[in-house]
């Protein structure tokens, strides 16, 4: 490995060293400007208004990704990891759709690729690497995701249970016209959310609303409590340390504790 | 027992061999169509379009549920059991709504008939059988229910006072018309869902409707809490085993300790 | 106290007893119904319609009530405690409401009484007697009291000076017309309840509602992790008493632990 | 440094003494009639009918506050502390508007001036010095504090993502008409507050809805989970002993600990 490639290796892809810093946040300004960029086109009056400046936005960006992208290859002994690799994937979608619009062009086609360009956000998700935090609640995340969907599966059940139930009692015409419809009024009610789009209106639907929402309000505690519990035990871990005393076994001790807290024995470090 | 009879119970009933697995996710498929199917017959242009596919969709459904309920009484030894427990009413209820709807006719009577029919929905509920995460879920759930129905008693309580007083404030004619009316609205207030088809207009009521809104965001804290800490209980239980030293009594060993954390004694795994 | 009266103490004042149990349930029964008639008086078409079956079972109800509360300063020996405990007051201005309806009469100042015969409710409050679980919850509710109304107030703080930005922000004329309408909404949406009866339409007003939302959904963690917290102690309690082994010094034993669990001395109960 | 001065420096800043307590109440009094008049002075009729009365109050507040801000300056030694503390920069902004209003005078600027004096409310923050409870929820919030921003800062990522595929589905014209306000919409969804001012009307756009609120049901335990577990650690903390080795001077051992965790010296129980 050549030193030159070392070098670009530390300021692409580390973010100790001062320039691996800068390359870093610099790159963040780019891509907070490419997102606020594609937020702004999709305003009508702003996109009439600039939409050369756009253009010429559009195309430095996407400049910028590309020789980005193609640094990250070059940098990398075995390229192949980055490519297949989450970030990977995501740096080469974000370079595309600017690409793939020039190629094949028009409007309504362009206007669908724009679902890929948005995948561009994720590079914002690079903020992360900055903040340690993260870590412990991705790991809490983690543990109570299998635990959560059981939960919101449950949700799920009982939203199209109560929702055929409010399509039944409401009748079609209103804002509970079918059942599809109305388990989207269960799922807004019991979040919650409750946008008032559509609302029961006869005195027995507003009985079953009701006791969805009291339902609702008391099975919200659930996912909290299981993120809570997971949360509670990621973080009470590094509290205490592995350390066993050599004398008397006893474990549990507190970090960064010299003697055993039952018998006085020096612990090793 | 003879073996064929030995053999479709493990089919039907367990879900370990291969063939048992095959026919649990099967019947799972058969479920969910039998619920796309009358979510999507409440839609009133595809009801009109596909009124025949519905018709037959229907009966096919109809005889593969009378059939595996037939087989499931066939394969076991004590057949009551399983027609009285829960799934088992469940499974009835799920065949009879084509069968009524035959004899009785009438699109009245078929429509009110609906309402069984989709308890059939139930049947989905087998899923969580190949989640084994539901269990510490449903004990914590099973713990915490006594102290809910008291918190959600309380809550209905503040919604009566709180509804008769805002009933009073705002006065007939507007939207808190009634006391049933406004405890409706203090309900979906409270829950924080707020619709917003009822909302407070005179400045009295927006004051009294801001308390009882800071009163359900302080309170809606208490059902996490409950199974929060219900949860937490639920989830440290295995880091304890139930291990009692032989030589001193002690308790509360760690998971897989082989020596007493108090005397030493070598304990019985 | 003769023994009638010791009997009629048994009676009303206490469930333990199969007649007292009775007692209880039945008088349990006609406060629903109170509770109830007030409801459906509410209701115009019911007021018109049943007139008369109202204020006969209006009468009958006040005499019960009035019977019992006549009973209850009997039955004691010092009938101050009872007439000025909280419960002593509710039974008493839950009979008021008819005599002083009937005695000043006019159908504005019968409204106004409303209020008064609603706290009738409290009456119902009774039910929590035989819910032995409200014990653990009040009193983790009355250890995070402090804490939540300093979290409260805090929170209307933040409503004062966000309602006040939004009133600056989207101006007078629409929603946010003065500045006490601009902190309800700011409650309304801090809650997380979001009526849209009122809502931001310049961009500048709905990027601070944004932020407002998200501090909103950031805060609402704090009164669930105080009751959180502090019921999660009140319920790890009562599994170690106080006890101090008079002969090790050893503390934190189980509930109704006889003997010390370091050294097997015998302990005082 | 003089008597007077050290008299005024106790009744001024501290809140022991019953003249120092009795000072703290007259100003809070001062500071909430101060809070009130800008809220009433916001409601139209209110400004015309007490033009008069509102200009006379809002001098003498005026006059109140600066006497009491030169008082604080005169009271204290190294006054430089105080004035660039965080309540000395609050204290002088609340006296400025009136100053300010007076000099440049003109509707427009004094009204836009009107955010500054807003900050006045922060004064009424000085009623958290009475509450000692504060000081735990404080803690455990700037403890979570990094957590919390980690969290609203991939809920915002999410809501970016979410916002621009529901503008994609629900297409220009409606309420989704560009991103920034799908954004905006998406927050509102997703924080559970749902204003129903903006609501999806496809079908696609509906089901992706209900997937947005199903997930902001699912994460909306995160922040909680955070402030529980760390607010959990606050008031567990007393649990660990406040014992001092009398020979290292380590503090923070577990209870019941015979020996210091630190230097293995026997501790004074």
């Amino acid at each position: 490995m050549p030193h030159w490639k070392f070098k670009l290796h530390e300021v692409i892809y580390e973010a100790d060293t001062p320039t691996g810093r800068l390359f870093d946040i610099a790159l963040l300004v780019v891509i907070i400007i490419s997102v606020v960029l594609v937020m702004m086109e999709s305003v009508t009056w702003m996109l009439e208004k600039y939409a050369y400046e756009f253009y010429v936005a559009e195309w430095i960006i996407t400049a910028i990704f590309t020789i980005e992208y193609a640094l990250r290859i070059i940098a990398i002994n075995k390229p192949k990891r980055y490519i297949f690799s989450f970030y990977g994937i995501v740096d080469l979608l974000s370079t595309l759709p600017s690409y793939i619009g020039f190629i094949f062009g028009g409007a309504n086609l362009l206007f669908a690729i724009r679902a890929l360009r948005l995948l561009r956000v994720f590079r914002v998700l690079k903020v992360t690497r900055y903040i340690g935090e993260s870590r412990k609640l991705i790991d809490a995340l983690k543990n109570s995701r299998a635990k959560i969907f059981v939960f919101l599966f449950a949700v799920l059940i009982i939203c199209i249970i109560a929702g055929t139930l409010m399509h039944l009692v409401e009748g079609k015409g209103g804002g509970f016209d079918n059942i599809p419809l109305s388990i989207y009024w269960c799922i807004v009610t019991l979040t919650t959310v409750g946008f008032g789009d559509i609302a029961p209106v006869t005195p027995l639907g507003r009985l079953i609303a009701s006791l969805i929402m009291i339902t609702g309000y008391g099975i919200i505690a659930v996912p909290t409590g299981i993120v809570s519990a997971e949360y509670s035990k990621a973080t009470e871990k590094p509290i205490q340390n592995t350390q066993v005393c050599p004398n008397c076994n006893a474990s549990r001790h507190q970090d960064g504790a010299k003697y055993c807290h039952k018998c006085g024995f020096l612990l090793n470090d």
